[in-house]
Protein backbone atom coordinates (compact mmCIF):
# COMPACT_ATOMS: atom_id res chain seq x y z
CA UNK A 1 0.00 0.00 0.00
CA UNK A 2 0.70 3.46 -0.82
CA UNK A 3 2.73 5.66 1.91
CA UNK A 4 1.07 8.56 3.36
CA UNK A 5 1.90 11.88 5.61
CA UNK A 6 -1.03 13.56 7.20
CA UNK A 7 -0.68 16.96 9.25
CA UNK A 8 -3.45 17.24 12.00
CA UNK A 9 -2.95 21.33 13.05
CA UNK A 10 -4.86 21.37 16.06
CA UNK A 11 -6.17 24.65 17.74
CA UNK A 12 -8.24 25.60 20.27
CA UNK A 13 -11.77 26.81 19.33
CA UNK A 14 -12.53 30.61 19.47
CA UNK A 15 -13.51 31.75 22.97
CA UNK A 16 -11.47 29.27 24.61
CA UNK A 17 -8.94 30.28 27.23
CA UNK A 18 -5.53 29.69 26.12
CA UNK A 19 -2.97 30.73 29.04
CA UNK A 20 -0.26 29.26 27.36
CA UNK A 21 -0.33 31.69 24.76
CA UNK A 22 -0.77 34.51 26.84
CA UNK A 23 2.03 33.26 28.67
CA UNK A 24 4.46 32.89 25.36
CA UNK A 25 2.48 36.33 24.66
CA UNK A 26 3.40 37.60 27.83
CA UNK A 27 7.20 36.61 27.81
CA UNK A 28 7.66 37.60 24.11
CA UNK A 29 6.80 41.56 25.51
CA UNK A 30 9.33 41.09 27.99
CA UNK A 31 12.04 40.68 25.56
CA UNK A 32 10.58 43.72 23.78
CA UNK A 33 7.99 42.00 20.91
CA UNK A 34 4.99 43.53 21.00
CA UNK A 35 2.27 41.15 19.39
CA UNK A 36 -1.49 41.09 19.45
CA UNK A 37 -1.84 37.45 20.12
CA UNK A 38 -0.28 34.25 20.39
CA UNK A 39 -2.20 30.81 20.58
CA UNK A 40 -0.32 27.54 21.03
CA UNK A 41 -1.63 24.48 19.18
CA UNK A 42 -0.45 20.81 18.45
CA UNK A 43 0.88 19.77 15.41
CA UNK A 44 0.91 15.74 14.47
CA UNK A 45 2.44 14.01 11.91
CA UNK A 46 1.12 10.43 11.40
CA UNK A 47 2.76 8.58 8.92
CA UNK A 48 0.66 5.68 7.80
CA UNK A 49 -0.14 3.05 4.76
CA UNK A 50 -3.26 3.36 3.12
CA UNK A 51 -4.87 2.41 -0.39
CA UNK A 52 -5.59 6.01 -1.37
CA UNK A 53 -4.93 9.67 0.08
CA UNK A 54 -9.06 9.30 0.57
CA UNK A 55 -8.48 6.34 2.40
CA UNK A 56 -5.53 7.52 4.72
CA UNK A 57 -7.73 10.79 5.32
CA UNK A 58 -10.60 8.91 6.25
CA UNK A 59 -8.18 7.28 8.67
CA UNK A 60 -7.06 9.96 10.10
CA UNK A 61 -10.53 11.56 10.85
CA UNK A 62 -11.47 8.56 12.66
CA UNK A 63 -8.29 8.83 14.90
CA UNK A 64 -9.46 12.26 15.20
CA UNK A 65 -12.36 11.63 16.32
CA UNK A 66 -11.63 8.51 19.07
CA UNK A 67 -8.80 9.97 20.40
CA UNK A 68 -6.58 13.28 18.98
CA UNK A 69 -9.07 16.14 19.31
CA UNK A 70 -10.68 16.71 22.21
CA UNK A 71 -14.21 18.26 20.13
CA UNK A 72 -15.24 20.74 23.08
CA UNK A 73 -12.04 22.32 23.17
CA UNK A 74 -10.74 21.79 19.77
CA UNK A 75 -10.64 22.01 15.88
CA UNK A 76 -8.12 20.48 13.51
CA UNK A 77 -7.70 20.65 10.10
CA UNK A 78 -6.13 17.93 8.17
CA UNK A 79 -3.33 17.56 5.16
CA UNK A 80 -2.40 14.45 3.72
CA UNK A 81 0.38 14.22 0.88
CA UNK A 82 2.05 11.27 -0.64
CA UNK A 83 5.90 10.92 0.99
CA UNK B 1 0.69 49.44 10.27
CA UNK B 2 -0.60 45.96 8.20
CA UNK B 3 -1.45 42.71 10.21
CA UNK B 4 0.12 39.64 10.03
CA UNK B 5 -0.46 36.00 11.12
CA UNK B 6 2.36 34.04 11.50
CA UNK B 7 2.56 30.48 11.40
CA UNK B 8 5.45 28.82 13.16
CA UNK B 9 5.79 25.35 12.87
CA UNK B 10 7.90 23.56 15.86
CA UNK B 11 9.17 19.89 14.90
CA UNK B 12 11.40 18.26 17.27
CA UNK B 13 14.94 17.62 15.29
CA UNK B 14 15.60 13.90 13.68
CA UNK B 15 17.13 11.56 16.06
CA UNK B 16 15.40 13.42 19.29
CA UNK B 17 13.50 10.88 21.13
CA UNK B 18 9.73 11.24 20.76
CA UNK B 19 7.64 10.16 23.97
CA UNK B 20 4.77 12.02 23.48
CA UNK B 21 4.70 10.81 19.60
CA UNK B 22 5.58 7.23 20.78
CA UNK B 23 2.19 7.67 23.63
CA UNK B 24 -0.15 8.22 20.90
CA UNK B 25 1.17 5.82 18.47
CA UNK B 26 0.78 3.09 21.35
CA UNK B 27 -2.65 4.66 21.98
CA UNK B 28 -3.73 4.63 18.26
CA UNK B 29 -2.59 0.82 18.08
CA UNK B 30 -4.87 -0.44 21.03
CA UNK B 31 -7.78 1.13 19.50
CA UNK B 32 -7.18 -0.50 15.97
CA UNK B 33 -5.16 2.02 14.25
CA UNK B 34 -1.83 0.58 12.57
CA UNK B 35 0.60 3.87 11.90
CA UNK B 36 3.94 3.92 11.05
CA UNK B 37 5.02 7.03 13.56
CA UNK B 38 3.30 9.53 14.94
CA UNK B 39 5.46 13.36 16.24
CA UNK B 40 3.63 15.60 18.13
CA UNK B 41 4.95 19.18 17.43
CA UNK B 42 3.76 22.54 18.46
CA UNK B 43 2.24 24.90 16.02
CA UNK B 44 2.51 28.47 16.95
CA UNK B 45 0.24 31.19 15.65
CA UNK B 46 1.17 34.54 16.03
CA UNK B 47 -0.64 38.06 15.01
CA UNK B 48 1.06 40.80 14.59
CA UNK B 49 1.51 43.85 13.18
CA UNK B 50 4.56 44.82 10.61
CA UNK B 51 5.59 47.32 7.85
CA UNK B 52 6.02 44.24 5.10
CA UNK B 53 5.90 40.45 5.03
CA UNK B 54 9.24 40.05 5.24
CA UNK B 55 9.62 42.38 8.61
CA UNK B 56 7.03 40.17 10.06
CA UNK B 57 9.14 37.52 8.61
CA UNK B 58 12.51 38.65 10.45
CA UNK B 59 10.68 39.53 13.35
CA UNK B 60 9.40 36.19 14.01
CA UNK B 61 12.97 34.61 13.12
CA UNK B 62 14.33 36.49 16.38
CA UNK B 63 11.06 35.78 18.44
CA UNK B 64 11.88 32.10 17.39
CA UNK B 65 15.86 31.89 18.13
CA UNK B 66 15.19 34.45 21.40
CA UNK B 67 12.35 32.04 23.02
CA UNK B 68 10.13 30.35 20.87
CA UNK B 69 12.70 27.21 19.68
CA UNK B 70 14.76 25.40 21.38
CA UNK B 71 17.55 24.70 18.45
CA UNK B 72 19.20 21.67 20.23
CA UNK B 73 16.33 20.05 19.90
CA UNK B 74 13.54 21.55 17.72
CA UNK B 75 13.42 22.71 13.82
CA UNK B 76 10.57 24.55 12.61
CA UNK B 77 9.06 26.23 9.16
CA UNK B 78 7.42 29.59 9.32
CA UNK B 79 4.80 30.91 6.61
CA UNK B 80 3.40 34.68 7.56
CA UNK B 81 0.38 35.94 5.66
CA UNK B 82 -1.60 39.28 5.88
CA UNK B 83 -4.50 38.76 7.73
Amino acid sequence: MPNYRAELRIHLRSGVLDPAGEAVQSSLGHLGFAVDRVEVGKLLTVDLSASSPAEAEEALRRMAKELLVNPVLEDYDLEVRAR
